[in-house]
């Protein structure tokens, strides 16, 4: 983090019940949520907010992924480590590391683009400088 | 149903992998949300929408409640039959009950109330009168 | 709290996007889950857990139900207290109330019995001594 | 489909209330989960439940991911349709396609693999040949 610009997040968290399914495991799906209380928790240590703000600017996805490594079950704790990978016109990346102490839980990576709604349809624009400007893109060395 | 109103609505389901837990069995907190699907697609088959409208008129929870009596497993067949139970000046019930062939998996109800959000705060008032109109409290013997 | 018995606890939360629906406030049936995240935590503070046990023995919901008094909202911090209501033979039942700051946002309870599954099908057992030793019904009092 | 392999399946499905959020569309994480409902439906139709067995066989994911093209909205209705992309030794690969008429909403794809748990960890194992044999890849022509 270099002039108070951040490029990662690390959030600890717990599975929670809810979370895992009838294999005994947390449900693939639960990581995409993960990965994202740990990005809103970023961009609220940088001063921001995601909520959709009153001139109609929202930030959907464009895409998600993940590889899954070792299963996690109820009650085990963890870490989400959010990177910001790219920082785009339009368009922003982050990688993402789950891990249970030392072991490598999943590895995922999402990209953000920044849009209007004018007339129920979304628009593609750049992000607003005050957002870009509390970013910077993570060095290649893991945390 | 008389003069076209509806009472009561069947929807018939079958339990998803992602809606079961590490007990093996559907976690308590989906019978709300089977109950809600029930619910939404009696109201379209009324001609309607719950979806919040160009006025602001919204439909808010005020309880909902569920009695468990036998577990759902993962790919279970089952009915989710939803009830109109009393319908007030500013508050709609409904009962509901989820069965899987002849065994009775679950009984519920919720309260749902009409209001309008004005400088970001809910106010109550009365249903509007074409909505209202299309339904009409189910007679107390089960469907 | 008398002799290491717990009677209550209280969880400290903040809404997550996905807990959202488009109606801008968090779904109803988000409020389950969070009275089960807080009764969790109270088991882990008691030094148990509520997942399956080797022996067999679960702890399926009999009941649940929620009224709902005002809205969350995304990244809003809210207390989630559950309190033990009543210990009997087969059955413990909790109150929950949530606030955000001074305001009541809900108020719920749930009732969960003590089982054995014996041939795929469940039967309703004591709860072991060892799990209600270590709680106690809290005092009619508020925290 | 050739001598009763199956290739592809075709899921009607509409948009339930609870699974959009406040920004008015459905959450990114709900896609993975359509995805999961179209393929456990190829699987019945295959005759097939991809349900634990008794010999402790599994399919966990080994990755997921979805590009996304527009957004769903609340009682949208849309087909969701997997296809079999690949069939190896030990893990299977479905691409999906996503679409709400002739709209493209959402592409995705994902691979399992066939595990047995012994001692609490999971071991990669050859898919059973009564599964396999129940599927072939599918032509590269999209449906």
């Amino acid at each position: 983090m270099a002039d108070g610009r951040l490029s990662e997040y690390r959030l600890q968290r717990r599975v929670n019940f809810y979370e895992t399914d009838c294999a005994g495991i947390v449900h693939f799906s639960w990581f995409f949520r993960y990965l994202e209380e740990a990005e809103h928790a970023m961009w609220r240590a940088a001063g921001l907010s995601i909520a959709p703000v009153a001139d109609g600017v929202a930030f959907p996805r464009v895409s998600a992924a993940f590889d899954y490594h070792r299963p996690l079950r109820f009650e085990e704790e963890f870490d989400v480590v959010v990177r910001v990978a790219a920082i785009g016109d339009r368009s922003m990346r982050y990688d993402c590391l789950i891990t249970r102490g030392d072991t490598r839980i999943a590895t995922g990576t999402t990209t953000m683009a920044c849009v209007v709604t004018e007339a129920g349809r979304m628009k593609a624009v750049p992000f607003p400088e005050d957002i870009i400007s509390r970013f910077e893109v993570a060095s290649p060395t893991p945390s």
